[in-house]
Order: C-alpha cells, then sequence, then structure tokens
C-alpha cells in the first residue's frame, strides 16, 4: 500500500459512489435483515502494516451470515487438512447457491465449501472435532480479530425458522452418508455461525490473516499455513460469490465473499483486506453497491491479482 | 523472478518428477493425436524481463487445440470490448465440457468463452468482424510470438470428421439466435483455431503479454489494455480447466488453459508465463503430468498469487 | 372374465414361471423388509362379478408400501375433487422416483400423486381435511376390503428412521409453500400409511372398485365416482411404476402400482383387479416375478386395454 | 360404437364448443404453418364395423406433422420388432419435446419413438431397412389409409431450414453413436416425413388399424401383430403428447398422438378411431379446441378405457 494513497482514493470514490444508482433490495426471508436500514454504508481497510482507512458506519456492527463460512472453512481445514477434500470439492457450483441438483448429481458431496451445501458438511466436521464447536469457532474469530464477537439471538432462531432449504440439503446429504452427526444438530450449529455480527473494521481485521500468509499481524501467531492461507483465497476466489464468483474475479479480480447481510469481504494477498457493507442485494444475493465500490478500488489501486 | 533460481527448481521438479506415476491417458479420439509419444515432456519458463529456461522437448511443436481458445478471445475481446458479454458469459461452467444442459437452461448463452459452446459463439463473433478471419487468427498470433504459426491440416480434417458434439452445441445455440453466421462456417473455423501447433517455447512467448499487462516485451507493443490482459486472466482462472478449474486455482494458483494435446499454459502476472507439454491426460482431461508440474513449480517458487 | 378359464391360465402360468430366472433383490434398506423371504409367491384375482382364483402365499399379508400411496389419493381426491391438482401434477415424471431435480425446476409442485414427494403432498392435504387422518384412511380401507387392515408398527418406526431423502423432499417442498403442514406430522402420516399390510386376496379385492366403476362389489356403495375410478386408473397407468411406466403398459398394458414389498396390484376396468406378491425386487424398484407373472397374464388372456 | 349415436353426440358437442373460448395460438415458426385459418375445425370418427361420422372441415387436408411418427414407428416395428427398443425407450418423458437435458442424461438412447429424438431415430432405422425410405413409407400410409398420400413440398424445406433444434438432437445422439446413417440424410427424411398432409377422414381411416387389432378393416390385411397394435397404442397412451401426456390420459382415456399442425388422432381399441383438427395450439403445443373436443367425446360416450 506504500504508493498509493488510500484515504484519498477511498474518498474520490465515495464522491463517484453518490450517482450509483443502487436498484438492490434489502434481505427480507427474515425479519431481522429486512428492518436494517438500506441506507447503510461502511468501508474498511486494513495493511499488513498496520494501515488502516474507512468511511461511513465503519464500525457498526452487522450480520456477516454467509461470510462466516470462511472462518469456518479455516477452523476445519486447520484441524482436518487436506482430509477435508474427501467431504466437499474446490470446484466452483455454476448453479444458484440452494440448488439440490447438483449435489444429487454429485452424491451429497458438495462442490465447495462456501455454498450452503458445503457449509453445512463444514459445521458436521467441526462438529465431529470438537466437544463445543460453538465455544471453538467464536474463540477463533476472537483471536483473529482480536476482541470479542457477537452472536444475534434473533437472527439465530429466525433462521432456524426458515430453515426449510437447509434442512432439504441437510437430509439429502445424511441419505447419501456425507452428514455424520444428527441433522438437528448441524443445522443449529450452521444456523449459529451465521448469526455472528461483525462491523466492517472487525471483519477486515479478522480477514487480514488471508492477506498476511496466515500470519495474524498483531501477534504475529501463524494461524495457519501459509499455503493453505493461500489455498482459501483461492477457494474464494473461485467459489465466493454464488453465481457471480466469475463476475467478481473479472471486475475486482481479487479473493473475497459476501454474505446476505450486505457485506462483502476482499483480500489482497500481501497487502490489504478490506469489509465492506451496503444492505442492498442485487439478483445475486450480493450487495450492489458494496460490487461497484470493489469494482472501483480495484480499477484505482491496481489491485486485481491477475 | 529475480530472487529464485528458476533454472535449479526447474531441475530439481524433474528430478522428483520421477517417480511420479502417470495414470493418465494420450487422447484417442482423432488418430492424430493418438499417435502422439506418450513420453513427450517439455517445459519453457519466459520472463517477463527476457529471461527463459527449459527443459525436453520444448522446442517440438504439438497440437494446442483448447490453448487456441484464448487467443481466439483476446482478439475478438479486443476488437468487441465489454459488448461481447452479451454473447457470452464470465462464469465458470461447473460441468463437463461439453454439456448441452446448460447451455439450453441458459437460452443459448454459454457460460464462458472457454467452454466449447462459448469458444463457438467467439468463433462466430470473429466471422462477424472479419473478411478472412483465419488470416487475421494467424497474423494476431504470430505477432504474439514473433514468428510463423503452423496449422496441421490432418488434425483440422479430422477434427471436422468428429464434429457431432460440437453440431449439437452450434446447432441449438444457433435455435436461440446465438448464432449469427452459417453453423458450417463457424465450425470450420473452429477447428481451423484448434489445429493450430506450437512448441512450448513458442507457447511461452506467446502467452507473455498476459503476463506483462497487455504489452508485448519483445516489440514493446500494447496489445491489449492492461486491464483487459488482467481479464483475460481472471477468465483462465475460473474457466481454463473445465471442472478442475478450482483444483487449478487451489493447487497452483496461477491463471491458465489446458488442450487436449496435453500442453498447458500458466500465467503469473508481472513475472512470467510457462508452457508445460505432456499428452496424458487425467481423467478430467487435463495433462496429468503437466498439471502436477505446475503444482510443484508454484508451490516451490511461491508463485501462487493467492 | 366370462370365456376364459382364469384358474387354467394361472396354472399355466405358474407351470412356465418355473423356469423364470429371478435376478431380482429383496429391499434391504430396512430390516423388516429385508429379512421377509425372497421365494414368497402369491396371486389372487377377483372378478367383479364375484369370480376369484389365485395360488400359492395369496393369504399371507406383506407390506404394501407405496400402493398405499393409491388408496390416500383415492381419499383424497374423493374430499377435494379437481382442486388437489393445484397441489400435485398428472405428468409422468420420468426420473427415478427419488429424484428432487424434476421437483425444484417445477417449484414444488411433484408431477404425479404416486410418486414419494406427491404422496406427501397428498398426505398433507388429508391432514388439513381430516382431524384423525390416520382413523380415516384405515376406515376408508377397510371398508374397500371388508375387513381390519394392519398396520406394521416395526415397518412404521424403522422407515421414519431412514426418512432422509422424504425429509429433503418435503423440505424443499415446504420452501416452496406447497405443505401446509408440519413436516414431521406430515412425514409420521406417511410412513404410517406405507407400513400398511395386507394379503394378496385383501389387496385385490380392496382395488376391485377401480375395476367396478368406482363402486364397490359387495356393498354396491358407489364409493368415488365412475369418472374419478377411470381417472385413477389413468394416473396409476402412466404413473405407477416410477421409471418403468412405460414398459408396463408397453408389456401388461393395464393400470396398476406396485411397492417395494414386493407387491403389485392391476386393474382390468370392468373385468377383474388382480394383486401379485414375489419380493425380489428388479433394478427400477418393482417386483420383478411379478412384472413377468402380469405380462404374461395379460398375453394369454388379451387383457391389455390398448 | 352400437348403443351409441355418435352423430348426434358430435351435434351436441358442437353446440356446446360454440362456447368454448380458445386462446390457442396457430404454429408460427413456418409461414406454411402460420398462414392456415385458425378457425378451421373438423372432425371425422370412423367405427371398426365400418361406421362414419364427422363434422366441418373433414375433408380438408392439412399437415399432420408429429402425427406422421407413429406410421414411422408401425412400419420400423413392423420391421425390427422388439430389437427396435435398443434403440429408443418406451418411457415417457417427463420434459419439454425438444429438451436434449434427458437424451445427454440417457447417452443419446431417447426415452420413446414420439418425441422428436426418438422420432429421428425412427427414421435412421427406417434408412437402413429401406433402400427407398420415403417410398416405403408412402406405400405403408397409402395401404392404410386406401388412397394416395400428399407431401407438401413448400412445408417441406421451409422445415429443413429451421431444423437447429433437430440438428442439435441428431448430432448428440450420433455423437454417443445410436445414429448409423449420414445426419443430414436423417433430417431430410424426418422432415419429408413430418410434410404430410392428410384430411380428418385420411387419418381416421388410416388410423383405424390401431383401433383393429392390427388389421385394416377394408381389406381384412393384418397388417402388423394383434400384440404390436396394443404395443403402439400403450406407446401413444403414455408418449403421444409430450408433457401433456398424463393429462390427456386423465382427461380422455384413450391413446393418441397430436401435431403442431393442430391435428389430434385418438384410438379407442376394438371401437374407433377418431381425428380432430383446430390449428390452434395451447401452451404445450397441442390443438387447444381439439383437445377439449376429445374430452367430451369421450365423457359422453363413456368412451375411456380406463
Amino acid at each position: 500500500m506504500k504508493d498509493i494513497n488510500y484515504q484519498s482514493v477511498l474518498d474520490e470514490i465515495i464522491h463517484e459512489l453518490a450517482e450509483f444508482e443502487d436498484k438492490g433490495e434489502v434481505a427480507s426471508y427474515i425479519p431481522e435483515l429486512a428492518k436494517v436500514s438500506p441506507e447503510k454504508f461502511g468501508v474498511y481497510i486494513t495493511g499488513v502494516e498496520g494501515q488502516e482507512c474507512y468511511t461511513g458506519d465503519y464500525q457498526e456492527r452487522f450480520s456477516i451470515q454467509s461470510i462466516s463460512k470462511v472462518f469456518a472453512l479455516a477452523l476445519a481445514f486447520k484441524n482436518m487438512g487436506e482430509s477435508l477434500w474427501s467431504r466437499v470439492g474446490v470446484e466452483p457450483s455454476g448453479d444458484p447457491f440452494n440448488s439440490l441438483v447438483q449435489l444429487e448429481h454429485e452424491k451429497g458431496i458438495p462442490r465447495n465449501p462456501l455454498i450452503n451445501a458445503g457449509a453445512l458438511v463444514v459445521c458436521d466436521v467441526l462438529i465431529s472435532i470438537f466437544k463445543n464447536p460453538k465455544d471453538e469457532l467464536s474463540a477463533f474469530v476472537e483471536n483473529l480479530m482480536g476482541g470479542p464477537v457477537n452472536f444475534n439471538l434473533k437472527v439465530f432462531l429466525s433462521e432456524k425458522k426458515h430453515a426449510y432449504v437447509n434442512a432439504a440439503l441437510i437430509n439429502l446429504m445424511k441419505a447419501f452418508g456425507n452428514i455424520k452427526n444428527d441433522v438437528e444438530e448441524v443445522l443449529d450449529f450452521y444456523f449459529y455461525q451465521c448469526s455472528m455480527e461483525m462491523s466492517c473494521q472487525e471483519l477486515s481485521k479478522a480477514f487480514l490473516l488471508f492477506a498476511n500468509k496466515g500470519k495474524i499481524p498483531l501477534t504475529n501467531e501463524q494461524m495457519i499455513k501459509e499455503i493453505n492461507s493461500r489455498r482459501i483465497n483461492a477457494i474464494m476466489q473461485t467459489c465466493g460469490f454464488y453465481d457471480e464468483a466469475g463476475e467478481f474475479a473479472y471486475k475486482v479480480g481479487l479473493p473475497g465473499k459476501s454474505g446476505v447481510g450486505g457485506g462483502i469481504i476482499a483480500v489482497n494477498p500481501g497487502i490489504y483486506s478490506v469489509a465492506v457493507w451496503s444492505p442492498k442485494l442485487n439478483a445475486n444475493g450480493n450487495s450492489a453497491k458494496g460490487m461497484k465500490f470493489l469494482e472501483m478500488l480495484s480499477a484505482k489501486t491496481g489491485s486485481s491479482i491477475f
């Protein structure tokens, strides 16, 4: 980040984004997401050498939803290593994120750990490894972000009530023998994980290890091996945006992950991590303004890894 | 490439690869491919600052097949710009490379330009743009590699005889209105393109512009815009290896493209391009030994872009 | 049945079937089905004018499984009339009986009431109509067969333990809004229904109303309208044998329904109903010997309705 | 037909149909079909004992299109016998009639001979059997209808120009090895067959053999075996109306086949054959008024075979 004044780039983008016509819509399948103010907008960029720049609602916590799948994946991968890939693939799905077609076709092995089915398998793996998987996941994330993480009980309970598609997915995988624990227990852990709340600032800090070869900059702790950090980035790049992963690679050129709460995290390996939050989603379920922001940030700073 | 002695890394890998048990099989759907010696093996690495290192059969020409799709894509993109994406997507396919299912589901718009259906659309686009598309493509490629390109007439004719799946694909797209020219003419151009022959040395040089921000190092000519060079790399990363794109990103971490002739090209943006050739293919249709070589090269040199 | 001596035809078939090499396998997904003797074989034919002929284990009760779907359908249709078809179609499925693909594609509306998904919708409908749907179904069936029906508690409990595919199906439909009641309650009723046990004699008698224009011959009660009786026969003809419905129409030419317990019922409208039982199933999940028997019976008596 | 006055039933239906609101649309993919007057309506019923009744434009020839598939099937089946089924199945398709999905999934073996893919295989079979398949087919049909058949050259040429979907289907099957002859030759024969023109009177007479156990009533010639006549009826019943086969069985309860020219033929085994023509098609590509007519005819005469 040495040669570029990120804060002035940030200001420039904010200025230009004022004219961005946001046709997205806030997620409404649970009341807790529906009632978030659609105008919220926050950005936080953290450099691997400690630089920071930010704007807007970067300190306000929001529901990170599917972004949490990356934490769960990192924790499972750290503990299971390569054997994890006998349970879930690393290929992009090329299908809407809830599709059962592919899962049935591929005998209950989800294509990757960032679609719902794959994230459910990761949860199942963590339940098999840990006595208290919820505590372990919390501790892992808190270690990364350097502070306490919050889980939203209302979101958790609401998600559980609307669990039918995920219940279909997990029962199908159970029928194929790819879920080892009780389906209710796995769903419970999955929704718990999805109810995590973080601010852009916290998210950006928590993902910095993926920009820093698996090491937490603050504590210098090698959390996951360098090669595994790169591999998780590779998975984020090819699978992190449902049916828009190719477009994100094309337009932004950074590994990343989005959540239905309107958050997006992106990682520039060796340089920075950036979190952006804007609740209105495009047709593919990704933050419309967040996508646009990252496209502009990447273009103006030449950040694309390609 | 400054801090690493690539030639000694290369020697080290060749030494270790001696124990690699190659279970792949040479492509046999046309006699011209079937009769290639399965033991052929060549590598050529070209740095953006002119460095070169190589081994084995790096000077022998082979059928580059689908690797040629990247040249056609670059030429079409250079001439059409973003409007190209109304005819073909940039999303990974998540399905075997010949599948008609997705094409039918998505109304004749192929998911990306590196699967067969998408490459046929690119050919159709070039036929609409140029009076002599074959000559234009040759000239484009010759400019990149700095020498004459060869087309193998026997391969061309053989491919045309076994064109049924591609004929199915193009007729389906024609039915959806996404092929503007005569289907026979498009197929003819497509198979012409696929019959291109190059050596590892030539391939590596020809792809160097994608490692060099769209500029041909030798002539300093800005062949395609920097941002478009990055975007083609992004497409190679997410779509370049059929149903193994995710695994290639995971294990190698470089944009690339494979061909059924056993060739693979990979690009390390800002640093080098590498071509490897080994005719025996794995179950996904990619060179088995070539994939292994690139995994080792990336690991030993820390080349992953992630 | 006037001009044909069915008993001697029956004897003739039994004689010829002695040479039938039965490559089928007994269903083994639950222990209660797996332990049934594979050599069991029974047949019972009942004519609309009271004729009867039979052979083998025709008095032994077996698990009728999916055959029960026809009873549930008849009861729901009797009460709902044509409005039932807003919830489930009448088209053959053309896909293996558990497939989720089609269900997802068609927004949670199962193609017909004789595949699992459709039968679950029928159960949901009955739960909405009746305070005690289990009692109502029992009473309906008992009225048809003229005696008490038996439900096997062990089968019921075993099925519930292996409910994952059906749980996937019902949750997917619930997500699409096509299940109105609690998914657990519907599954419970569904497995209860499937645990019904009847003998060939009882089955044959219970299905006689479909050969008798909707009227129970014994009591002369018009149970369902003539036209609806024909319509249920039409549904059995096009949808009664999963992915073998066309072949059953082709070879046997009678409406019918099979169950994974090895039972098959077939109806010759205006003439007779026939139940056959042989536990070993072919690759499509239908009784291998039962299919052969019915093909021979139809050929020898010219029973095909076509 | 003894106990029922079909002519007065016919008159009654015509009277009631006056209020039928026909929302269908005339096929428009080729000009020759588009220019047919949408108000045309004709019916012809022929009894196996020589009875006839008719109304409207029953003497006007129209493009029978897919109805011709039944003639080709009967001719191929007569010559090949059961071995035909190694090339094409007898199962309903459960998918729109042009879908390539199922064909790809099932390795180039079409599900039945009445969808386009299956009819192409039948054409391929006839080309392999006969030196002059067009002449043989003409002779076969002329023998059935007792007079000269007409092929419309303009329809034939127009169809060939819009052959893309069928070209996709046949090339895919060729890739799977299920087309033995040149694809162009098979397509040519297929479109020739589809360009057959007949009146309701001629169609009804030509299909009478399927109501008469395979025997032509006029000449008493046993054209196909009784059992094979029944089997073709069974295939018509389960597969004759694309994605509306189940509904036709449900509502009409007779084997039949429709064509995109607005014709429908239905067979009441042992009793009569009926042809109806009304060019406006419903969403499934079947004559809207024709379907309604047959539903009423079946209900009023109790003709359903179920």
